[in-house]
C-alpha cells in the first residue's frame, strides 16, 4: 500500500491569527507536522527533519542541496512568500522537486510598512519615543515627503506600490532604478528612471525593493553608503545581505547618514551591532506580517499543496526566469 | 521721542533651520529679543519678561490675564501655530491687544506625522524597535489600513488632511465626527458622519484633531476609553488635556487597548506616567516640526508683526468665533 503523503510546515508563525490554512489542509485529509522549534530552522535542523516528508510549506529557511540529499520523498516546496534566495532551485530541478511561491500576496503589507518606516525616519519618531521613555524631552525637526527626493531601487510588485503611495503624498521627485524598467509606471506617475549611482548621490530617502541574487548581494557597502548624502535615510524591507550590515553600522556610528530602518538581516533572528545604534530603526522581518497578507500567503501556499497532492496543476509555480537568475551564479 | 517698538519671541525653536524669519524682522529694522531660556516659558517667567515689549511672537506658553497685567505696552500677540487655548483672548480683547495666528501652516506636517504614527501603531514598529535594541527578536503581527475602521474626531484643517491620506491608502470605512460637519468632504470621499460614541464603539483606530476648548478638555476619560474596542489604537496629535493622561495610563497598564501614540501633553515638557508604558508611542509635540511647515509658520507670524508695526492691516487676525468659544467657558 502506498504510504500517505506527509507535509512539513516549517514557516512560523503559521495559521496563528487565522485558522483557515490549517482547516484547508485538514479538510483535504492531509497529514502534516508544524515546525516544533517555533523559529526559523537552521540548515542542519531541517536536514534532520525532512526525510519523511513529501511536501514542505516553507518560510525563508535554507533548503540547500545538502537538505535535499536527505529528502528522498520530497516532491514539492510550497514557499509562503516571494523570495527564492533560500532555495537551491537548480538542485530541486535536478531532483524533479517542484517549487511554487506566492509572489503577489506580501506586496501590500511590505509597501505599507515601508511607508511607515519612511515617515518614522523623516520625523525621528523612533528617537523621540526612546528619549521620551527615558524621561528626556527634545523636539526633533523633520521633513515631509513633499520636501524630499526619494530613490527607489527595485520597482517590481513591492517597489511599484511604494512608488504609488509616495506619489499620493505628493513626492516632488522620485528616482527609480530597475534592471527591467516598467515604462507603464512612468505613464501613470511622475518619476525618473536613473542609474543607482544617481540615486546614491541625489536622494534624501533611499528604499530597496530587490530580490537577493548574486547581483544584489552586498550591493550597498561602505563605498555606496559614502556616496549618499550625509543626512540620507536608508530603508531595507527586502532581503538582508543586500546592505552590508557591518559597513552600515560603521557608517552610522561615525555620524554619517541621517538614519536607517532595517527590517531584514543576513542572519535571522538578528542580534548584531546595529542593535546598539539609536539612529537605526529596527524591526524583525515584519514586512509581510499583516494579518490579511500573511493569511493570504498561507492560504495560497496551502491550496497549492492540496492541488498538488490531488494531481492538479499548480498555479504559483516558480517561473523559468527565477531558475535563470540562479544559473547565472554558476 | 516715541520709544521704538520691541518684539519678544517666546516660541522655541525659532529660525533654527531657516534664518528667513529673522532676516525679515532684521530687514524691517525691528528690535527683538529671543526667549533666553530656550524652552517653553512658565506663566510667571513670561510675566517677568513681558513688560518692555509691544509685540509677542508666541508659542504655546500661557498668556493669561496675569501676564497681560504686566504687559502695559503689549499691542499684538502673533501666534506661531493654530491653537489658541494658551491665550486668554477675552482679556486681550478688553485691553485692545490684537491676536493673530497661522492656522493653515501646520496642517500638512501634523497630518503626515499622524499617518506615520498610525502606521507605526498598526504594525508595532515602536515595540519591535525597542525589543530589537534589547537584543530580542519577536515578529509582531499587524494590520493594514485597508483592514481597519478608522475614527476621526475633528475634521477641520488637519483632520480633513488625515482623512484624505487614509482614503489614498484605501481605508474601507472612515467614521468622522465634527460639531460642524463639512459636507463637501463627503462629496469627495467615502465617509460616515457619526456621533463620538459610535466612533468609540466601532473604530479600530481613533485619531483626535480637535482644538482645546471647554467642551474638549478631558473629553476622553476612563469611561470613553473603556467604550473602545479592547485592541483599539488611539492617536492624539492635537492638544494635551483632551485625553486624561492618568486614565489613559491606567487603562493601558491594565492591558486594555492595543496601544496609543501621544504627541501632546497637558504639561510640556512631559515626563509623566505614560513614559513607563511600552505600548504608548511617545513623541515630543513634533506635529508641526517639519522644516517647511515650521518655517512657513514663523514667516507668517513674523510678517504679521512687520505689517502691524508698519500700520498695515493684519492678514491672520483670529476670527470672532474663536473669541466666542472662550466666552462659552464663562
Amino acid at each position: 500500500m502506498k504510504k500517505a503523503s506527509k507535509v512539513l510546515i516549517t514557516t512560523v508563525p503559521f495559521a496563528e491569527r487565522n485558522r483557515l490554512p490549517l482547516e484547508i489542509i485538514d479538510d483535504a485529509g492531509i497529514e502534516y507536522c508544524i515546525n516544533p522549534l517555533c523559529r526559523k530552522l537552521k540548515e542542519d535542523e531541517l536536514a534532520e527533519m525532512i526525510s519523511d516528508f513529501d511536501v514542505v510549506i516553507a518560510g525563508t529557511e535554507l533548503i540547500t542541496e545538502k537538505v535535499m540529499n536527505r529528502a528522498s520523498r520530497l516532491k514539492l516546496i510550497s514557499r509562503v512568500g516571494i523570495g527564492l534566495d533560500s532555495i537551491d532551485l537548480l538542485a530541486a530541478e535536478r531532483r524533479g522537486i517542484k517549487v511554487s511561491y506566492t509572489p503577489d500576496a506580501p506586496a501590500p503589507a511590505v509597501a505599507e510598512l515601508t511607508i511607515g518606516l519612511i515617515l518614522s525616519l523623516l520625523r525621528s519618531v523612533h528617537l523621540a519615543n526612546v528619549e521620551m521613555h527615558r524621561g528626556e524631552w527634545h523636539r526633533f525637526f523633520g521633513r515631509r515627503i513633499p520636501e524630499v527626493t526619494i530613490g527607489i531601487i527595485g520597482a517590481g510588485r513591492i517597489g511599484g506600490r511604494v512608488l504609488r503611495h509616495l506619489s499620493d503624498f505628493g513626492s516632488p521627485r522620485i528616482l527609480v532604478n530597475d534592471i527591467h524598467p516598467d515604462h507603464h509606471l512612468s505613464d501613470e506617475l511622475t518619476l525618473e528612471w536613473v542609474g543607482k549611482e544617481e540615486i546614491y548621490r541625489e536622494a534624501d530617502v533611499i528604499t530597496l525593493h530587490l530580490p537577493m541574487t548574486v547581483h544584489t548581494k552586498n550591493l550597498i557597502r561602505r563605498e555606496q553608503l559614502m556616496q549618499m548624502k550625509s543626512d540620507a535615510l536608508l530603508i531595507n524591507t527586502s532581503r538582508g545581505g543586500i546592505i552590508n550590515e557591518h559597513d552600515l553600522a560603521e557608517v552610522l556610528k561615525s555620524g554619517y547618514l541621517g538614519g536607517a530602518a532595517i527590517d531584514v538581516f543576513e542572519h535571522e533572528p538578528y542580534g548584531g551591532e546595529l542593535t546598539g545604534i539609536d539612529t537605526c530603526l529596527l524591526t524583525s522581518h515584519m514586512g509581510s506580517m499583516s494579518i490579511d497578507c500573511r493569511t493570504r500567503m498561507e492560504i495560497e501556499a496551502t491550496e497549492e499543496v492540496v492541488r498538488f497532492l490531488a494531481g492538479q496543476a499548480l498555479i504559483g509555480e516558480v517561473p523559468a526566469e527565477e531558475y535563470e537568475v540562479q544559473r547565472q551564479r554558476l
